[in-house]
């Protein structure tokens, strides 16, 4: 190529690493931020940076957070006595969105992966541990992905949790709302047949 | 929502405005940046603020570079007496790919656009029109983009152009190579029909 800037190539390089971004987007995301007035190109490089330095993890749930314990594990009004254990922190927020529970979060922050090197030693389950009082605890909800992965880890953990004598939980199966019955996998399909309910 | 992490929330704005990423697209890549290691989002911060600050416009062509004159016009090999005329920097690098082009460029920086309030005053046609002396220029072609607003101002430029004695072109329309007949759209078959070529 006979036209190469290299703080451009640097730029587009950035946004290749990112997931789901193409060669092509990220030469557009680049010139798009170029053209972009500097006081907004700072703003955006800031928003990175200050991401990194304030955002650290609660000491209770280990969801981000700001301050030493999150919003849900400061809040007065939320049921402590039942945990949703889910993998990553964009799980709280889907959950968050539904505004039907009002109860806490542990935050795994991923699941068992061999494949990928994840063991139980690098998810956040001696914090989960520390948590099960039975006094206090009545019911951990596992709320991984249907994954391999995610039923491989809620199982393990329902293991190790049932001697505690707390309730264990696993999110419902079944066909999604809004979908077509049709084009609902096997297995789904499977599942939603062995959990219905009574109307 | 019970949750709302600020420095994320920003970051995840700031990735909102980039063009043709939403909400959850936005979501995914600030998480994806805030488990990037600290030195890794610096250098994604940095990225954003170098290209600000090194990148100025080539002062003959008006690409973009790093130093006065652009890799492009500083190549005592490249052809000067045919100028390439481009709306954006991004069609230069489309021209380089194809190799066929060993001539120099001009970008203009937009096309003419009384929708988006873009008149002639705010293109780069003053610096283009200073290159134009016919005895070393033979030829201008243009190469803005197909597009109503392209056509009108390939137009409105051959016509300031004409007068100086140099020859003015415009790419070619037909049919894209690959593609299939049955799925063009009839101004491009009849364009491709009009400019047909004796095998």
């Amino acid at each position: 190529m006979g036209y190469n800037v290299a703080p451009l190539q640097k730029l587009i390089e950035q946004f290749e690493r990112l997931p789901g971004i193409g060669k092509k987007t990220a030469q557009r995301l680049a010139f798009f931020v170029l053209n972009l007035p500097l006081d907004q190109a700072r703003g955006f490089a800031d928003a990175i940076l200050q991401a990194h330095e304030k955002i650290k993890y609660c000491a209770v749930c280990q969801n981000l957070t700001e301050s030493d314990l999150c919003p849900v594990c400061s809040d007065g009004r939320r049921d402590k006595g039942v945990i949703c254990v889910v993998e990553e922190p964009r799980d709280v927020i889907a959950f968050e969105r539904t505004r039907d529970f009002d109860g806490a979060y542990h935050i795994l922050h991923g699941a068992i992966s061999p494949m990928e090197g994840i063991g139980v030693e690098q998810l956040r389950i001696k914090e989960l541990l520390t948590r099960l009082d039975p006094e206090d605890i009545r019911e951990v909800i596992m709320a991984t992905n249907p994954t391999v992965e995610g039923e491989a880890t809620a199982m393990y953990l329902s293991k190790l949790i049932k001697p505690f004598g707390i309730k264990v939980t696993r999110l419902a199966y079944g066909i999604p709302v809004g979908s077509d019955i049709e084009y609902a996998d096997q297995v789904t399909l499977g599942r939603a047949l062995e959990g219905r309910n009574e109307m």
